[in-house]
């Protein structure tokens, strides 16, 4: 998602059918029109099934957390979608897309965005507008998997307010606003591994250490696992993430009314498949090596998506093999990180952190070498433009990571020390359905 | 999928341009097909999401019922759609747009319409029927959750052969069949909040009150609640039931080949989205006023599909802004409306009354000043078109309200004293499940 | 939604294209374009909604197996989605569509395919790749169903690999590479209920028979049912699958970017939602006729699935009404042939030898009489064309039960002789997630 350099590349497609039009200023009149048409409808199409992920977050999450939680899981997942969707209207969207910087950081929000102004990008400006709020949701959602089952339902919905509103649009600036990661580092990050997964990924971090783990979860250096309570909703939320990664990935085309977009939205489908089956078919390997055949069937779910986070970065340059391979990397990431947790004590009642956090890094780092490039550091050409480069990659990641985790931190703090954001330990034993919701998710089984 | 003969196919299709194409009267050809096809497109993939909505539905439902209800409740589901889709293409298409209609009021079905025929109407015939059908079918899912858990199978199905055959389309006639309330009040619902939600709420009103509550609910003047058996089922619905509004909504602009159409639709889903965001949470605000902190997740369903029924009449014009108080005024009604319903005995199991009804109304009569108006009675401008009016859109309401309340009750009335609507007192008691299906929704769980 | 309004709004659009159009060769230009990448969406699209049929399945699998197999069930569908994936990437896609055959029935694959290839088909490469791939992991999860409860995990993922990588490929080769039934014998199945749904049926159905009944379900001569864990995650599969067919047979006309071909794919809609609904109505009929008024839930459920395989072989040419009737006598071949199995202990747990065989048998036949043919042999016309026949398709009918049987139980028992492919009695008795998952569904239901 880089809108100049897409613009720019959009403009050049079309130029020979403007020149070739003689006596026909019309027929590149028609094909803007369908190209607009084209691109907006990639806009609502990706736009709506990444809309659909928030369902696929929701089940993962109900079907993982215990039975006395998974009601507030549930409400929590359809409150945290509205509240981001509220607050990128308000702030988010200018935020992320400044028309000034602060020496490209920070973004001085215009406020002055409208969804009937015609931006004159090709595409319906509200198409754009509705494609990127369910970016930010998406983000939101990672934090929501980490930090169940142990937080107050108020306290959660006000740090989405902060992440949707201020923390990850100005990351997202630094790349696709036009800002110093994308004109300073060549810093590439097609779809968001980065910007997206590991933005949610660090929030998330932080808000299990600062929350602290599940009562029971680590007792006497003893990891007691929790188990969730219902692995089919959680296989559904999985299917549901993969089906809505084809547009969260898909539709980061940005365009797809020539020859080249439209191809170029049909590799990154294929690509997308390959990385999810690549992390899949990894981790359940993986895991059957360590745990003498066995399977668990989380670490499968797990291994798609990250698998899925993994080629998010880069989905269309990379061959199919390569995609393959990048999943699978991601699900092998994912089987080692989740014990890791465990041994710091970390509570990921998800495994969120392995699957978005570490895979989005890893899937960041990558890119250099998807574009054949063995530019270590960022250089630029002889035009002035700066190559994808390790370096330059590493720098995006440890920029977000330092910002969100810095940004997280106070938010979560703050709220921690005026709100509160553990329900009481009688509360949390008798589970967040009965304390904050009032009914039960199960009632009559078991 | 045969590749030669497809191709083939094709190229033979695209000659008769290149060689017409000399002074170019192709161009309009060109983008006449392009329209036609984006058009069609609308429909389809529109109609596709809004056929999703019946799983919503379905989820939904199963999870608000109790758990000896659940398969009867999904089997009905699946049933009902089944039916109305044939009462649609036997009778309620021609119903809906009739060539000849008595006065406005009741369209004489011309049954000559078949899926070959082109329209002239710029887009394919059979995409349209599909889009229309998938109306109906929300229409009669409706219904379904309202009078749960204690309404025969067969006969519940013939009454949604009627509301779907007669009912429904009559009253579609009167608007988007040119009938009497668009040409003679000005009356104005995009997408249905009216002729859609409203009329299958209607239904469901009458439906509760004729066939009475469940045993157990209402004894001694006390309300007792009796919690659904699957909360996660139900989140998922609700998101299902938001994604396929999207579709409801969006494709409602009936065209998307042009950039005022394409920019139409795009606005539509943003503030679609918007409303529902606004639902929920005033829903779950007042919620936790009202009921010391906590906050019913059912509230938070209902809020949100509250705020989509509510924007339903009126996606288009309103600002972003708008479209979340308008929402937000929905999520108020539910929450409002639920325990009145209580006060009045009358048994609503999954909340459809308020959301559908209730707010559909609302949303109906807040069209008027989402259009600027201040007009209160219809008056036609200098050109004879009635521009719409707090009157017109009351009219309207009140039309549908008297109409299918009526043909409703006739319905209904006829099947109890004929066939039986309700179980008896014994099968009830033990479940639809084991009365009517032959086995159970969840034989293993507690 | 305002017709009449619309329709107005939109001539005049158009018509200053038309004024404007002059000299523009240009204008057959543009249309490619917008050709191709409507043809593109085509696949993209409809191969997205085939995608989630992985998830349907899923559900639908996960809700009829009993609770002690839901977690190994769900994972299973992740992992055979994902190693259909992979295997259709290294072989299979090539296997299906090579370039050269021995004789027609067996494709050379020429290994040389790869995405960016512009083979000059009028669509993206790679979206045409991604469609052909759902459809394979269609046939896969067509087995997964039947032979659920008692297979060990990486048998039956080695299974799915060789099913996925040659047999389907092979005869899917046979009429869609432009094999030996379709070059020789003019068969016709135009998305697949011979090629697609019965090769998943025969492949599942030798499968039981070697894998043989589950432990207690045939003794003494007495049928035991083992009921479903979770019904309404079966009706959601459903719905799923029935979201997702409209991909499946609507994407099949392969373009999208002329009149004829949008108006094909309409059709194709509400004739798919059609045979789906005389499936489910007449499943439901026949199932209270015979069992004294009750309707298994199951049965409705399997009817849908039985009417849209029913109709997936030639969803184009037939009226609505006599796709209805299509669907209708699928539903009932459902109903008639689950007991049939039952007698000839074949243990069939989800019903998919019914759904996916039986009615892709019924199916492929029907299409003779669909073209409005009363050919009994194939037979070529004048320009050496060969007309669709009955024996004809009772050809191809057999040539995929002979081949996909032979094929499959060679695999089959050379699993069951070298690592075997069932668990030891204890195993299954506890159940596939104690032993292979290690973790439970349900942990904390009953």
């Amino acid at each position: 998602m880089k809108y100049l350099v897409k613009t720019a590349m959009r403009g050049a497609a079309l130029l020979p059918i403007a020149i070739a039009a003689v006596g026909g200023a019309v027929a590149q009149e028609a094909s803007e029109v369908s190209a607009y048409v084209d691109n907006s409808y990639l806009f609502l199409i990706g736009g709506l099934i990444v809309m659909f992920m928030a369902a696929g977050f929701c089940m993962l999450e109900a079907g993982l957390v215990r039975k006395k939680n998974a009601a507030m899981q549930s409400m929590k997942n359809v409150a945290l979608f509205s509240v981001a969707g509220i607050m990128v209207w308000l702030v988010g969207y200018n935020m992320a897309y400044p028309s000034e910087t602060i020496a490209g950081w920070i973004g001085i929000p215009s406020f002055i965005w409208s969804p009937e102004e015609d931006l004159g990008t090709g595409y319906a400006a509200s198409s754009d507008w509705f494609f990127q709020m369910v970016f930010v949701a998406t983000a939101a959602s990672i934090v929501s998997g980490t930090v169940a089952e142990r937080v107050k339902l108020w306290p959660f919905l006000i740090f989405t307010a902060f992440l949707t509103a201020f923390i990850y649009p100005i990351v997202a600036s630094w790349e696709w606003g036009g800002g110093a990661l994308d004109s300073q580092f060549g810093f590439s990050d097609f779809a968001g591994s980065t910007l997206v997964h590991s933005t949610g990924g660090w929030a998330a971090l932080v808000g299990a250490i600062i929350i602290g783990p599940r009562i029971g979860k680590f007792v006497n250096g003893e990891v007691h696992p929790m188990p969730g309570s219902n692995i089919p909703l959680a296989a559904l939320g999985t299917f549901i993430l993969w089906f809505g990664w084809f547009g969260f990935n898909g539709a980061s085309q940005l365009a797809a009314g020539t020859f080249d977009d439209i191809n170029a939205v049909s590799k990154i489908f294929a690509n997308t498949n390959m990385a999810a089956c690549g992390g899949v078919v990894a981790a359940m390997g993986l895991t059957a090596l360590l745990y003498k055949g066995k399977v668990d069937a989380t670490m499968a779910f797990n291994g798609a998506i990250g698998g899925l986070v993994s080629i998010t970065a880069e989905p269309l340059a990379p061959s199919m093999g390569a995609s393959t391979l990048i999943g699978a990397v991601g699900g092998v990431l994912v089987v080692l990180t989740v014990p890791l947790l465990d041994k710091l004590k970390i509570d990921d009642v998800v495994g969120a952190i392995p699957a978005h956090l570490v895979c989005g890094i890893w899937g960041t780092l990558i890119v250099a070498a998807s574009y054949g490039n063995v530019i270590m550091i960022p250089a630029a050409d002889a035009e002035g433009a700066i190559g994808v480069s390790y370096v330059g990659q590493l720098i995006g990641v440890i920029a977000c990571g330092v910002f969100v985790s810095i940004a997280s931190a106070i938010v979560w703090l703050a709220l921690k020390f005026t709100v509160g954001i553990r329900p009481s330990e009688e509360d949390e034993v008798a589970g967040m359905d009965k304390a904050e919701v009032g009914l039960e998710a199960y009632p009559e089984f078991g």
